[in-house]
């Protein structure tokens, strides 16, 4: 059986950057239940794959019901629930992805254990994977007045416990790389102002319309195919 | 600020695969110790991504000391162990990626659950994640005789417990998709013979010396930039 196949015994992270063209970081969503979270994660995810960009959000959807599975709302769990989402951030990070967790992520503590697990992911020549913090910015109010779920609604009648911003608190990043606010921007404003900021740092290609495009009608027609 | 942004609220699995040009899925290696799984493995990730195929490998050492670092070697924890890498696997897949997993798992009814957690992943018009079982199939005597870390001679001395092989069973598949023998062919033919069951199977896009090359050439460019 003739191959054309060459390897080397491992793969540094800077030649699978170069090999997939992009560069793998995790965004980590972080703010109060209807803040907005997933809806710009959702958005933001959509438009990095419509320019070409490999990106994967893990949410509750993907997560809560299959990977962490076994874990509960006790105080360890809550942290395990988080160390295990920063974990495969990384690890999709690793791979020349962008990862977009979206997850409330209250503590700061537990926000610093992903981000710190990401600064420890430096392996010889390879820098550590980037780690940007993106603090949705709401008022309580505006977030309990969309109550899309009735879970503020919930949380006030004690129907639940240890509601996040009603009877648990949230701590605000204290330097987060990127602060967006759902009332005050549409959801089309805060994904421009995050690709914005992702630019300038260099974490993605410059966009021009032509790749764009390219990358739309690409999709069409896979998707016609 | 002017965007040329849209988005809907969810993104099926088969947009994506779409959008990214590329099937998700999973290759399950499994076979005992040192019967050449991370070699094939690693070789394998490498030749996909020189043909611009998106692949990821998860092996013991990403894993074990991320991941799962809370779990140790009890009955339930190397469940867990497998179970949470069948989660992360399925994860990568339903993000357009090939997820490689290189672990001993000598259980069948370990393999059947991360089998099965794939084939529980149709969603609407989606269909379920392929999960590719690659038995890599050596008698246990050149297992043994290659011994790189000197792991079966430590088990023959009981100096290491329920080891897979010597003190512990390995439960050979029953049908895997793919077999291979490493001590009856090369790397490079392991490696040819999965992408040939890939390519038959439309897993992957036939390769053609022109995208290889073409996807060599980027990388290199990329790598002296």
């Amino acid at each position: 059986m003739a191959t054309n196949i060459t390897w080397h015994p491992s793969l540094s992270r800077r030649e699978r950057f170069a090999l997939r063209g992009q560069r793998g970081f995790t965004l980590w969503f972080t703010g109060l239940s209807a803040s907005g979270k997933s809806t710009v994660a959702t958005a933001l995810e959509q438009h990095l794959l419509h320019l070409g960009v490999a990106a994967y959000r893990l949410d509750g959807d993907n997560v809560r019901f299959g990977l962490n599975r076994d874990l509960g709302f006790s105080e360890a769990h809550r942290q395990e629930n988080i160390r295990r989402i920063g974990e495969v951030a990384k690890l999709f990070a690793d791979s020349a992805q962008v990862a977009i967790t979206s997850f409330i992520s209250p503590f700061r503590a537990d926000r610093q254990l992903a981000r710190d697990l990401h600064a420890a992911s430096a392996h010889g020549a390879d820098d550590p994977l980037p780690f940007v913090e993106v603090y949705v910015d709401v008022p309580i109010e505006v977030a309990e007045q969309r109550d899309p779920k009735g879970l503020y609604k919930k949380a006030r009648a004690g129907e639940i416990k240890e509601f996040t911003g009603i009877s648990s608190p949230y701590e605000a990043p204290e330097n987060p790389e990127i602060i967006i606010r759902t009332h005050e921007n549409s959801v089309e404003e805060c994904v421009a102002q995050i690709v914005q900021w992702l630019e300038e740092k260099d974490l993605i290609p410059t966009k021009t319309a032509t790749a764009a495009t390219a990358a739309d009608a690409a999709g069409s027609a896979a998707l016609a195919s």
